[in-house]
């Protein structure tokens, strides 16, 4: 199964939104990705197509921006 | 049962996300308001905290915006 991508940098709208999202995603569909924590991968995250956190990368490819914690230009 | 509030304004990004979004969230437990063809629902929805369209008004009241579709300023 292909999981939906979550992700943040542990700010408090970040932690808002993974709350809410938690409601309707299931915690095993979702691989949580803390771009603070795990700096590498903000070129991959800037690669899926993710401009913002949080955000959600579908397993369709699919970016969803979810209100606005931060630019990841700033988590670079 | 409170539903999930999805506002929108009929815009490409709007239908995209709703297409993501109901892949999360079964159809029967969202409201779809398009505040194009319903303006007198701008109001409501500004009410509510909603800043831009695609967004989503959760049952506990917080407002998931969903990428950039068009700003409420611009549905009035």
């Amino acid at each position: 199964m292909k999981k939906v991508i979550y992700y943040h940098a542990g700010c408090p709208v970040c932690m808002s939104a993974e709350e809410n999202i938690l409601q309707f995603i299931p915690s095993e569909q979702l691989t949580m990705v803390h771009l603070g924590n795990e700096p590498e991968k903000v070129a991959e995250a800037e690669s899926r197509g993710v401009a913002s956190v949080p955000a959600l990368v579908l397993p369709n490819g699919n970016v969803l921006h979810i209100n606005f914690g931060a630019s990841i230009e700033d988590l670079k």
